[in-house]
């Protein structure tokens, strides 16, 4: 018996106002009416792919194995960019080839990606302008019924992937790295990682710290502030790091 | 067997910061534990029933039969405005007789009415204020519990419609439109059909471009951009269209 | 057989624009996939736990028998504020012990808390940031699989509780009352009880008009309107009440 599938998780640019989301979650429950979805967000800045890259490479590693994620930020809808479906560790991601999928490819190394091609899996008359529900929505559902990726389409070798600043080291005591994000609570995501910081102890700079949640990444934080407002930075800052003492 | 009734979707003016739509939802499930609810929005400008109706009428079509769709806005809360329960087109529908339901009682034939009555079906004490929570949710849930709406209470022949702008022939060359409704993107949806524009062909007008997603609508449309600040134009406003060449 | 548990509801600061609140849900799904989320709100201001208790306060009491709250508002997380689970009033609560769970502390006479000590039931490793994701959520999801509370620790005799201001008689015709929340229409919720105004009968003041939604609390709404901005009243206000004649 196959494995059943059903969660489905959304991140879109579509907002919290609109009938958007609900239109592809009601054609989703028509074709399998037991998902469960998740939320990721929907307030991506409309059409900001970067930031979607991000969040969704953030949340997707918290999920059980066949979960589906379906991410829709799309300035692309209706031009001649691919339809992607990719299979990756352990998961699923329906999405545009825009680079939406970015952290998904650099860090799952059994990433397979399909173009989307087969279109009696689409919802019909399919909009020039709505490809969510019309084309991602549906293949979403129909992969919680058990359809395989090749049957959607052809394998695609190279899905697009976006570049991201790399950490830089300018002289032997200075590096120069790039903030990714910035959260709800102003806290700061910087490219950098522990490796990068030799002496690092998770000292204070003035008023900030440096913090390494997991050991993985590491932020800016002000405790019980913003960190973006008391440095000034946004995401796309680049920041010099001084190595000790 | 009846059916199994289980998809509820939720659409009202009560935001995401307080307990309310929690508390309907608490309701329901106390009443059918295995609801699985769905948000339209309930970021509705608090009372504005018209765009409620809009949004509605724009979700509601993309659900499968048997989907309940509870619609609490309800500026007549307390007053003597009728609650009613509606089937049409296989879905059903709770709600204030206060014209949210237009858009679906416009379009499908088969729509009929009753008002709830019955109030050994409500959450008791019946709070003035909140409606949603003690009459609309808990009918919704009765109703996927295969409650038949005529045990809610007697048909109603003329539940409440907004009337809404027509399109209007001024001359042989120019038809005067409204805009119904400004999405997330700025997009402006219009009230105007394909068939308003015999000479129509997915042209551009300005920057701006106008296009008929599945032919049903048309939209004003800035690619990756916004029609409405572009435009200058709302909700509400009254457009002038002249016709080629 | 032990009763099926599975409802979740979740209350954060966390906003809905990053990956917080799903990856929490991720998580919880990950120990039991059978869950069914309920949002109550991720729009508490950072860290203010005061409106954090009132808004579970207002939405739980409309859940059913077993729902586990998971309530996560926590300006102390990486510090000595303990971690607790609550049993009351048949539900559980699982948050940080700062008095987010006040009224519910307050109302519930059979309430029991545990201190959560026993890490075993931890998402590894934890974060010194996001407890929210590595021991509240894990330990929600394992009280939907039948986890008793004592396994997660030792008992507490006295979870932190905020004092709330209470309602004064300054003369004989003259109680001084306080604003506690403003919700999204404007309302101002007081700290009034319906006995603390003997005559009391329903009547306006002003422009403003004062009900008592269920006879459980008063409000200050003005029809159709927002009383907050009609009287300049905030959360925190403090107002003084005349009584008649």
């Amino acid at each position: 018996m196959p494995t059943q599938l059903h969660i489905v998780t959304l991140l879109t640019d579509f907002g919290l106002k609109d009938h958007f989301v609900s239109a592809m979650k009601g054609v989703m429950l028509g074709l399998n009416p037991d998902l469960h979805f998740v939320d990721i967000t929907h307030l991506i800045h409309p059409q900001d792919v970067r930031s979607a890259a991000f969040v969704l490479g953030q949340a997707y590693p918290y999920f059980p194995a066949n979960t589906v994620h379906l991410a829709v930020v799309d300035p692309g809808v209706g031009s001649a960019r691919k339809a992607i479906a990719v299979s990756a560790g352990g998961q699923y991601f329906v999405a545009p080839d825009n680079g939406i999928l970015t952290y998904v490819l650099e860090r799952e190394a059994d990433a397979l990606a399909y173009e989307i091609t087969a279109d009696h899996y689409f919802r019909k008359p399919v909009s020039t302008t709505f490809h969510g529900r019309d084309i991602f929505a549906p293949v979403a559902a129909w992969i919680t019924r058990n359809i395989s990726l090749f049957q959607f389409g052809p394998q695609l070798e190279n899905p697009v992937r976006l570049s991201f600043p790399q950490v830089k080291k300018v002289r032997d005591n200075l590096i120069q790295a790039a903030i990714l994000s910035v959260d709800h609570f102003g806290n700061l995501i910087t490219n950098l990682k522990p490796e990068d910081l030799p002496a690092y102890g998770g000292g204070a700079a003035g008023t900030c710290k440096i913090v390494t949640p997991q050991k993985k990444e590491i932020k800016i934080v002000v405790r019980n502030g913003s960190a973006a407002s008391t440095l000034g930075l946004a995401a796309g800052s680049v920041i010099g790091v001084v190595l000790g003492p």
